[in-house]
């Protein structure tokens, strides 16, 4: 296992808890969340569900089980389901979304804006008709923010002409938002008027927020159900789960934190461009740069102690609660 | 039901088998194709495994089982695969490739030329790689003639580099061959210069060569003994198959007779574009006409008696041995 | 490839065609049954869906395509389904009631009578209920006759009181009707005295019918139009498919045949017995005979030119079209 | 929901961790064990390797991740596996054996002692040969203990002509031991002895060992690095896991106290039995009672403050961590 970068800018996945948040765990009350519902689960189900303006909420391991869930509910053989060109469900998934939830996916291109499809190509590919031979398209994917887009936030009018478009088409709606939380900071709208008129929303404790271990998965309490026996067929109900729960419900209330990470992203942007890199301009905490061989770059940005990662041709950094702009900074100085 | 168009040019599909052919069905051997080897299957497998370049051929009821067997031989939960936008296998299978064979397609950009990608593509999309938690590109699939793109040929040269530059990232190849034999007819080459190097290709007996039923997979003698088991899976394997590959020994012999079709296509393109539309230069039997709305103008035409369909945003209108310049020139006269 | 035995008594599927069946396949009416409805297809699948008291019915390739469309329709994931052991579904389909299906199998003894649980059984195992992490039980198959039980038939009264006792539990029913034909021509009751209450039913054209290829499964309208569209998805939608269909339709004419088929069954299992074998007593046109070694007893029948097949620890002869009474007499003479 | 009993022996996995166990969780050092592997993660999976006898392990949220990855490494479509009747893989994971890991199941009889089959049924049932159009046995599954045997153990000799008996038909053996830690002990032999041959083995930190979250899946090292990545595929893959594996670590230093359970469980049947019940004589800490209507008879016993559950037509109770010999005392009061 090689060492782990000393400015680790890989992800803001890599975020360990800290001693309140410890605390919180250790106190919590707990049950059995197959058998019966683990009292803090059912609490941070709950409050997400809320929060986001859905009816129910399941707690989940992972974003992409989330993820696989949602389009479980929604997709039968012969579906296909459109999503933005490099959306997570398409790219970062292995698959699933093909092979277990058994969609045909269908790529659109970002002609809406950074990380989105415009209306009309909403509107044309999610055409209904052809004969019983043909596709049918029932579902449109959307990332808010859009990860490999550079984080790119859609606004609330946006969101609401897509979903607009969608319906037109009688098309369901999922929004994989597992940075759902930093869109809402930097628009500064609550989380809700981000999923009006979606039928799935997940949303993630684990990344800025900083909890260990876990997402959560909202909808209407008919789907929370089934969500929960289809979680249970992957492997992913847990039993004193509540511990993992209680420690998302103290990162919920540390979402306006996110706000650092992303006046960090902005200072990294602007200090990468004054050094010559030709970077997005950050929405949040991620910022894209250009790079002839990303891997390569990658690589010399490891031996100087920072964490990048490749994705989409590009080098990725993304700032989160471990880092701090003393460390952009150190970053910046290296890259001198 | 609605009645038949008087001159249908929805596609070669509806050619129906002639008197010669129907005898040689008659008095062809027979025997149960699923204990044994029925002998007149067998010759036909071995006809076309020859004529393409390989060295074994499984018959399949249709060219779609055919695809389907052949992604299900290359593909493993976790795979992505590449393939030319609107191709069969992506947009007119009903996703099987998704959710029966396993595989998280990705469409290419037709940037090397109508319905094909570029070397440069293949190369970047291909390229291997990416954390244990990536999807691996493991297959690209192709197609000649390409269906969507007008019946668009591939040409030797490009086939090798497209082929080559699959190689360099260890991708598997299939051909999707439904209307191979047309390709060849138009590049005046033997089929086999348009497979060389492709694991596994499907043609049609049905299409443009007018046997009644079937398809066939060719591929190497290991992939092709995993593919009649696989085709048993599916409930393809049929007992006295024979009469249907008697049809398609008779087909292949008629294959020269495909350059009329192409012919009339190009009366046909010629024609349309008099009378003032605006329609693609055929490469073989498929004209793609644009239209404002593709679905009224085949309804427009079916008042007519003419057979069109709507494909990807165009009307397609396809020529067979089941029409004649005299009826190509009724067309033209009925669009005055 | 080994030489066919002399006297095939492998199964019934070996049968081939006669003239009269050729010549209706020659001059029967055809079309394209993927793009519109073949006209001698459309008249098969009426006349079977009258036979047997559906409303609607349905061609495919194979049995196998049959029962797996027949268990995609019923089935859905965390759904369990019953059958009686050593039933086709279970044992001989290559899994697809799993892995393409979707459903857990459980195997029911034959504690009802030869081939078929027993009401109490049926009412035990399929009882709702369960937690929400528990399977449901959604779906008992029959099969009558039963090939593995020795062509058992189950005739009407015991029929009504198992479909009987699988509606109490809100079960649905699908009755794998391979041999069907055979077990109404044994009871002489019509078809539709073993299907009523069934949802979905499928028969063979080719085994004792002897048509060349094709099966068909019916149902009410609305799932038969289901399952054309899953049987494109599988690759079993064919073109000009009107010439098996008419195939079929002379075949369905024939059915009071197989009495002679049976009558040949009884012949050969007391000439057997008379031989010092222990073999079951025949209700139609299938004969198991016990063996210490099933295979090494189908090696030696085959050297003396008699074809018989290994299945469930027995050896199992089948008579049918292609064998008259003086092979049967041959056979037993080879063995005196 | 419901008032949770006072006295709750429906299962072990209800027990909450201790203050010592949470204090090790609160230490422990930790990763991204998505990106990297978390030092604690790796620390329990060398831990849990070993003491199996095995090169490599996995952390997973739950047994039933575990054995179903176990499962997709180990079938291919088309294959069926063995496992004895009642196995949690067969019924109790929601199918996930047949449509997720494409397996046929086979349930075998007890016949070799509680809860396995005979070394003569796995011969007879593992037979290779059939025809290319036949399943492929290629996997025995075993338990132990077998839950629904009522928690029997089995020795070290038995299982090693089990896992020979399948070798001989080049079977691939795993062991599905989410109470392998009560049959080690109460046959007072390292777990290492009864896994010696497996291919997979799944054993859990919940269970008897108190961990709030998890299971390990133990193999070879190449097995383990594809487990790795269909974990991922599952949304199995989690952050700072380490908190949870600290957990593990601590548990399995716990392991001897299972001994006190396992008189607790000989308390509870003796006293049952005294009070008329039918019960098992409990190897370990499962007991099971006859009852003519179990589900009332748990709606009974929780009327008392008593949790119970019914399983395969009898009622379970449980001993565990959580409940003492003073409480399976006032159990037997309650029921005087």
């Amino acid at each position: 296992m090689a060492p782990l970068p000393q400015i680790d800018l890989r992800s803001d996945t890599v975020t360990t808890p800290d001693d309140d948040m410890k605390k919180a765990m250790f106190d919590a009350p707990l049950g059995d969340d197959v058998l019966d519902h683990d009292p803090t689960m059912a609490k941070l189900e709950e409050t997400v569900a809320d929060v986001l303006g859905f009816e129910a909420a399941l707690w989940v391991p992972s974003g992409s089980m989330g993820n696989v869930i949602a389009l479980m509910l929604h997709l039968r053989r012969g579906d296909q389901f459109l999503a933005p060109d490099f959306a997570h469900v398409l790219g970062s998934e292995l698959g699933t979304a093909a092979w277990l939830a058994l969609g045909m996916p269908r790529a659109l291109p970002h002609d809406g804006g950074p990380g989105r499809p415009s209306v009309d190509t909403v509107r044309r590919e999610g055409a209904a008709g052809g004969p019983y031979f043909a596709l049918r398209t029932t579902l449109l994917c959307l990332e808010n923010t859009h990860n490999f887009a550079g984080g790119a936030v859609t606004g609330p009018a946006d969101w609401a002409n897509l979903v607009a478009a969608a319906k037109e088409n009688e098309l369901l709606v999922h929004l994989d938002g597992a940075r759902l939380w930093n869109a809402a900071v930097a628009l500064e709208v609550p989380p809700s008027e981000l999923t009006r008129g979606a039928d799935t929303v997940t949303v993630c404790m684990s990344k800025g927020l900083g909890a260990p271990v876990g997402s959560v998965l909202a909808s209407d309490a008919t789907r929370i159900e089934e969500a929960r026996r289809i979680r249970k067929m992957l492997g992913g109900g847990v039993r004193q789960g509540g511990m993992l729960a209680a420690a998302g419900l103290v990162a919920l209330q540390s979402m306006d934190r996110l706000a650092d990470d992303h006046a960090n992203a902005r200072v990294l942007a602007d200090g990468l461009r004054e050094r010559g890199w030709t970077v997005t301009d950050p929405d949040t905490n991620i910022v894209l740069a250009d790079s002839p061989d990303p891997s390569a770059t990658v690589t010399e940005l490891a031996a100087k102690g920072i964490g990048a990662v490749s994705v989409a041709g590009k080098v990725r950094f993304v700032t989160h609660r471990d880092v701090g702009r003393a460390d952009v900074e150190t970053v910046l100085h290296q890259l001198a």
